[in-house]
């Protein structure tokens, strides 16, 4: 380490380089754009999209992405992130404490299985674009897959048999393939793997909110971690609502159950 | 306790109440809106406005929401909550958990400034009700609240002489008065803060942009707890961004500074 | 900003300049002591004192300090710090996110009343020392404070009407006292304060472990702000032990109630 | 869904159950212990062990485990953790908060060394009580693990050549095999991989904090989890003790680097 110059004041500045934005005094450029052109002009969505990839979508693809944010939003105080907040809301921190709790649980279990998906879709296109069968593709990775693990991300539902959102976000990625907005290769590789799922009873196993809004970020490029991080966007939404109207309700130091209930004891 | 009864099932589920959000098998409802019928008709906007208050906004009352949304995305690495969240996603944590680090610190000196300006300007508004001079209230609102501090939220910057993000925002919320989309209460409280304040050598102290959102969430009818809240969900778009991209950069636990140079050592 | 000169690598050092440690090739140095002289001949508690204060306990002073902190290691999934922990641990996070978690909601609320006890316990003290009467320099404190809220912090408890871990905490300060290793100020404004509280229907509102560690933290000489840091790391060890026994019963993503319970829906 | 009936308060309480605790009115029990008896009689370290595995430490168990949990309690704001907690501390949030946004950053590239080293330690043991030798067993692991990644989690710094707390950490070891305390296993199979790395132009590649503390949990039998968990607790140690001075310090939303440098603009 001796031998190294000390670093300089550009060297400090190098460290912390960003393509993102660019801030000096009375200026803020946001991946390239005078921040005082983006208000008024620019959609939360649309703004979503250029912070990540530093261009603009078209109107097709915001619409897409759009209907996949809103719809992963909430699902209820039996996820445990809404339910953290929740609590987390009662005990005397800020909202923006509250939410962080509550993001920081979206994990692989809870909201990774959009980015395992995506990252499982991407793999399926990759062999279909070489061999041309998307359904040998499907069938090779799914058997890859499914030697480690019962789960397929994306698919089936442990509340719901069929999710009520898979099909309304099916159909305006079908709308976009029509309409030449996405190629479509995500969707196909995602309905081949819905096909060839079946429970032991011989249900089938549809696709659930992380594969059809994988289907979505896979079609729109993006890459799979970012089918999380949208996600967390996404469920921040939920979080705070219900963040917010726990505080409505005023209780103080909320545990999971009522008070009158006491958590069994198991001897070791 | 003993006199109690045991809590039943339904207790439990009382406990749990909510009206954000209705789940049942097959069925997901928010705001009592069955999901299938938000997704691709309902922007990201209109879903935060519906999930924290119930009802949908008119498309003026969205658009002002929306820029408000839009203009506080990120303010570089040098914000707290940004450099936070960049070196946490060089630590081998989930992307869910370096934004929720980056939200965590959105704290009464970071992201509360909104909070603290929209309380006051209701105080204003409230007052100026009862008098109808909106001067003369502010000026007791500020006497009152520089008896305890210099700062007053929402107006200067320590960075910008001007903040850039001002004036396109309140440009829009005159257009909404003038369109009768928001009443201007609001935004003529912050104006005759803006019109008393000086610094000490005289020069003028802006609105920011935590003053000029809060004229924003208060003519909407947000209460101030909220103004932080929707900054969180806000801030979250540039702290995904940067961590994403600190990601692709590949460094490993990241400090504050280059490696070569060395914190001061203090004597105690 | 113009006129100033451009910072050097020195300037950045003395950004992160620190008291705490020295850090240098093969050095690593604690509050002054080689890292190598501090392993094997200080016990953790002492090793909190330390890093906290930059000088040593007395081996009366640790004892103390470490009673404290063992007493208040746990409560049971009821509090929300632990079961917010376990339902993290279940979703697909590391260990230290569940941790994270858990202490992140010791809020106000939840892990704020031991500072709050000693914030008033300090004020007691110092009135005390004024006027010579602990008993009515506890009554002026009280009777502000409850102008403001029915709760004292620091004594009664929700959920248990004597907290057992109240009598072992104050002899050993009593001990202490006699011993000559604290002066005992603190005790006797904690005990004042106890004397005169009574429920409305006549009942004792003794001091909980909030108010007992305060005490101990007190008499140490520790602020208040500390009393809230101390807690953090003795609780952190309970939130650890449940994160680590929930991962064991192999749960995901578990909600706050049975699967089988349906949080009620509340018409807004 | 359907058939399955209700679940009662006993299913609530059970879907809560745990060994670490039992909770009643004016009772606390921390794994079948009264909390009055803890209080006084055990100390920290020992609580620590107590509460993670059910039983309580010899007195020579406790003293490696005390060791190992005083060495790693701080190693300067370069390390993302401290630097973050110092940050958030400026922020206008609560100690806690400080505290957890800290830890939440101990993820696999920070906290997880420790961690991954035990794993691979145990599997060096394992094989090794089979074949009978550490060092084949050794080399076998090393082999397998440096075809995936050029770092051995436990060996080598980026900062230190030798880190200071790897001989007396190691030396404790030494002495408590001698004292029959514990087996030697790990250590043996730490130092068969020690002498088996070098760097590319010959230096020895030594145990760092990571590996001497993964020797330590090894040997007093803690699962790797528990790595990361224990590493948890002490480094939280120091993470309290920087964002307790940054605190003091008194700045107010302190970004990474003086405020007169800028981050570089990249373009895209």
């Amino acid at each position: 380490m001796n031998a190294k110059p000390e670093p300089t004041a550009s060297d400090v500045a190098a460290w912390w380089g960003t393509a993102v934005s660019r801030m000096e005094p009375n200026v803020i450029e946001l991946r390239g754009h005078p921040v005082q052109d983006l208000i008024g002009t620019t959609s939360l969505t649309e703004m979503i999209w250029l912070m990540l990839r530093g261009d603009r979508p078209t109107a097709g693809q915001a619409r897409l992405l759009e209907a996949a944010l809103v719809a992963a939003v909430d699902h209820g105080p039996h996820a445990p992130s809404i339910a953290i907040a929740r609590m987390a809301a009662t005990c005397g921190v800020g909202l923006n404490n509250a939410v962080a709790t509550g993001v920081n649980v979206l994990g692989d279990n809870h909201g990774g299985a959009g980015e395992q998906c995506l990252a499982l879709l991407d793999d399926i296109c990759g062999r279909a674009a070489v061999t041309g069968s998307v359904e040998s593709a499907a069938a090779e990775v799914l058997a890859a897959f499914r030697a480690h693990t019962p789960y397929v991300p994306g698919f089936g539902h442990r509340f719901h048999q069929r999710d009520p959102r898979r099909d309304p976000l099916l159909s305006l990625v079908d709308r976009a393939v029509a309409d030449g907005v996405v190629a479509g290769r995500h969707l196909a590789a995602a309905l081949a793997v819905e096909q060839s799922l079946r429970t032991r009873d011989g249900r089938s196993v549809p696709m659930n909110i992380d594969g059809a809004t994988a289907v979505i970020y896979g079609e729109l490029g993006f890459p799979p971690p970012l089918a999380r991080g949208l996600f967390v966007l996404s469920r921040s939404v939920g979080i705070l609502a219900h963040a917010w109207e726990e505080t409505q309700q005023g209780r103080r130091n909320k545990g999971p159950i009522p008070p009158g209930i006491l958590p069994a004891y198991l001897s070791q």
